[in-house]
C-alpha cells in the first residue's frame, strides 16, 4: 500500500515507529559517509604497484624525453596514447595536465575569462555579463566554478537521454552572453544518463550567437561501466568536425577514478587549433606538468586495453555496492510508493528523487543519525533544487557492511520525512 | 691592453682573427645550450631512489591521510614541514601545490585578477589599469605573466643588494594602480644578488597606495648555495608582521632544482589570513594536489637537514661549472677590458654585461656557431634591454666539457661583437 494512501491514524503510527528507529540509530553514534564519489581503499589497492615498480631506472620517454627534467608542456606521447581512445581524439588533439581534470576545467575557464578563447572578440571578463548553461541535476563543482567567476547560470532540464536540447538550441541561438555549457555525457553526475546519438548530433549542430561558445564535455566516467556493456557515445569532436565547428567542444577526462584520485593524470582534448591556442596560453602558467607521473601511468596501464582490463577490477568491487543501494531502495521504498531513483549502468552515483519538499529534511535526518549525504540541492545551480527532491547517493567509499547500514538509515529517513510531509 | 685602446689597424686584425675562429666553430656543427636553468642529468640522478623506494606499501600520511585518495587541499603536514624552514613560515602559513611554483604564481595572480586578493576593493580585472613593478634584470617568466594579463610593467633598477628601494617606495606610495612587485630575494635570477637586511626591512615598511598591494617573493634559490656559506636573508613575513602588514608578502618556493624539475613539489606561504583566503579561492579549482608526490618527497628528504645535505651534492656538481664560466670570462675578456659579470655564490646563473649595443649581436653570433643562449633582452620587461648589454648564462645543463667549448665560443662572440661595435 502506498504511503500516500495510508489513513491518518496509520500514517501517524508509521511516523512514530520510523522516528523511533532513527532515534535508535542515533544512539549508535555511527559515522557513515555517502557524500562524495571517492573510490574505496580496496579500489586504490588495485594500482599500488604503480608506486614502486614502474620507474626503476627508467625515466626516459619513448621519444627520448628525460621525464625528470623541465619541458614538454603538453605531455609525453605515451600518456597521450592512453587517453586518445578514451576521449576520441588524435595525437595533436590532446594536452596532458596534472592530477586533476577539475583544475584543467577551471583553468580553461579562467583563461577564457582573462585572455579569451580562440575566436573571442575580447576576454570574457571584459563583458558585463557571461551566462552559462547548466543541465541539472549536474555536478556541483562545475556550478561552483561558474559561481566563483560571477557567471549567470541558467538551468537546463536533464531528460532521459541528455539535456533538453530544445531549450539548449533556443537559448544559445538567441543570447550572445551564453558562452558555454557543462556536459557529463556518459553516466552523468548524478543521474547516470548516457547522452543519445541524437543529443550529441544536436550539440554538434548548435548555432550559438556567441562566436566563442564552448561545450565543456567532461567525460569523467568514459570507461567507468558497471556492467559488461561499454557505453558508447557519439564522438563529439568528430560530429563537430562534420558540422564545420571543430573548435566548439573541449573534452576532459582523468585517471582519478582509474588509478588514484590524489595522484592521477588528467587531460583536455579538442581540435588541433584549439589545442595550439591553449598551449600558447598555458605556456605562461607552467613549463610542464608532472611527466614522471605520466610515464608511471603509461608503464602501468600500457594501453587502452590495459585500462579497460583494470576497470573490470574496479567494477567487481563497485557493482555489489550499487546493487545493494538499488535493492535497498526497491525493498524499503518501492512498496510504499515513495520516490524514484536511477539504476545506473556506470559512473559513481545513484540519483534519488523523493517527494517534493523532502530532500533537505532527509539529508538533515541522515546527518543526525550519523550518515553524511551530499547536501540537498548541491546538484543544482546556486545549490537550489527548486522542488527540493533530489539527493545524490555515492556508494563507492563505504564497505558493503557500512553501506548496508547507511542505506537502511537513509530509507528510514526518507520514510520519516515523507510521512512528516504527508501529515502537514 | 683594453680593446677600446687598440689602434684601428690592430682592431681590424683582431676582428678578422676572431671572426675566423667563429667560422671554424660554425663548421663543427655543434649543438650546445646555455639558455635555461636546467639541472643536468647527473644532478637528477641524485634523487632517483625517490622514484622507487619511497612508497612501498606506505601511502598513509603521519596524520592518517590516505595520500592516494581525494582531499587535503593545502597538502600533507610532512610536506609542509619540509618547506617551512626553507621559506620561514609556520604550519598554518603554507599551502603545498603541484610540481610548479610558476603555476602557483600564475594562479595566484590569475585569482587576483578574477576574484581579488584579501582586502581588494574589487577583482583587479575590473580596473582600467593594473601596474606591476619589475626589478630588472629579472626572471623572464615573471614578466611574461604580467604581459599575458595586460599589466603595465614598470622597470625598477637592480642594485648590488636588491631593487632600488628609493624608486620602489616612491612609486608604490603614489600610484594605486601598482598592485605588486616581483622579487627573487636570494641569488636573484639572473644577477645572483642577495637582498640585504636593509632592503628587506624597507620592503616590510612600504606604504602602498593600493590597499591590496602584494610582494611576490619568489625564493626559488633559497637553499641553492654554491659555497659552504648559506645565504641568510631577513624573513620577509616576520618583518611584515612587525610593521603590521602581514598580508603584504606571498612567498614561493619549489623542489624543482632540489629533486626533479619535471616532478617536484611547490609551495606558497604567507600570513594565516592570506592562506585561509587563498584556500577558499583555490577550492573552486582543485580538490587537492598530488599528495603521493608530497609523501614521496617527505620520505626521501625526511627534513630540512636532509635537504641541506642533498644540496651539497648538487653543489659538488654545479660549482666547477660556475667556476669554469667565470674563469673563462676572466681569462678571455678581463685583459681586454670587455664586459662585467657576476660571480654568484648561489642560484643558477651568471649575469654578463657587455658593451652597450652588443648583447643581441653576441647571442646571434653564438647561435650561428651552435651555442644557444637565453635571448638578449629576456631579463627585461617586454623583452627589451634598454642598453642591449645583458646576457644570462646558464651553466648547469651542459657537461663540463661541453660548457668549456660553449664558453670558448661565447667569449669569441663577445670579442667579435665588441670589435664590430668599436669599428662602427
Amino acid at each position: 500500500m502506498k504511503l500516500s494512501e495510508f489513513s491518518k491514524t496509520d500514517l501517524e503510527k508509521f511516523y512514530k515507529d520510523e522516528t523511533a528507529k532513527l532515534e535508535e540509530y542515533k544512539a549508535l553514534g555511527l559515522k557513515l559517509d555517502m557524500s562524495r564519489g571517492k573510490p574505496s581503499p580496496e579500489q586504490l589497492d588495485l594500482s599500488n604497484e604503480m608506486l614502486t615498480h614502474c620507474l626503476d631506472g627508467d625515466h626516459i620517454s619513448e621519444t627520448g624525453v628525460d621525464c625528470r627534467n623541465y619541458g614538454v608542456l603538453d605531455g609525453i606521447y605515451e600518456a597521450k596514447r592512453l587517453f586518445m581512445p578514451m576521449m576520441g581524439v588524435g595525437r595533436y588533439e590532446i594536452i596532458i595536465g596534472g592530477n586533476s581534470s577539475l583544475q584543467l576545467m577551471y583553468d580553461t575557464l579562467a583563461r577564457a575569462m582573462l585572455l579569451g578563447v580562440k575566436g573571442s572578440p575580447e576576454p570574457w571578463c571584459h563583458r558585463k555579463t557571461v551566462k552559462w548553461l547548466c543541465p541539472a541535476p549536474g555536478y556541483d563543482r562545475h556550478f561552483a566554478i561558474c559561481e566563483a567567476f560571477g557567471m549567470e547560470m541558467i538551468t537546463v532540464p536533464m531528460l532521459e537521454d541528455g539535456p533538453d536540447m530544445d531549450v539548449v538550441e533556443k537559448l544559445v541561438s538567441e543570447d550572445e552572453d551564453i558562452k558555454g555549457i557543462w556536459c557529463v555525457p556518459r553516466y552523468a553526475n548524478p543521474t547516470g544518463v548516457v547522452y543519445s546519438d541524437e543529443v550529441v548530433k544536436r550539440f554538434a549542430s548548435l548555432n550559438p550567437k556567441a562566436p566563442d561558445f564552448r561545450i565543456y564535455w567532461d567525460d569523467a566516467y568514459c570507461v567507468h561501466d558497471l556492467t559488461d556493456e561499454h557505453a558508447e557515445i557519439l564522438n563529439i569532436l568528430d560530429e563537430c568536425k562534420k558540422t564545420g565547428k571543430p573548435d566548439m567542444p573541449l573534452i576532459f577526462a582523468s585517471t582519478s577514478k582509474i588509478s588514484f584520485p590524489g595522484g592521477g593524470i588528467a587531460a583536455v582534448g579538442g581540435s588541433e587549433e584549439n589545442m595550439e591556442f591553449m598551449r600558447k596560453q598555458m605556456s605562461y602558467q607552467i613549463i610542464g606538468y608532472d611527466k614522471l607521473n605520466q610515464l608511471r601511468h603509461a608503464k602501468f596501464f600500457k594501453d587502452y586495453d590495459g585500462i579497460m582490463e583494470h576497470m573490470k577490477k574496479h567494477r567487481a568491487i563497485l557493482k555489489p555496492k550499487f546493487d545493494l543501494v538499488v535493492e535497498t531502495l526497491e525493498r524499503e521504498l518501492a512498496p510504499l510508493g515513495i520516490g524514484t531513483w536511477s539504476n545506473p549502468k556506470g559512473g559513481y552515483f545513484v540519483s534519488f528523487d523523493g517527494m517534493e519538499g523532502t530532500a533537505k529534511r532527509i539529508v538533515s535526518l541522515c546527518k543526525d543519525a550519523g550518515v553524511t549525504m551530499t547536501g540537498a540541492g548541491a546538484s543544482f545551480p546556486y545549490g537550489i533544487d527548486p522542488k527540493d527532491t533530489n539527493i545524490r547517493i555515492a556508494p563507492s567509499y563505504p564497505s558493503l557492511e557500512e553501506l548496508g547500514k547507511a542505506m537502511e538509515i537513509f530509507t528510514v529517513a526518507v520514510k520519516v520525512a515523507t510521512a512528516e510531509r504527508l501529515l502537514k
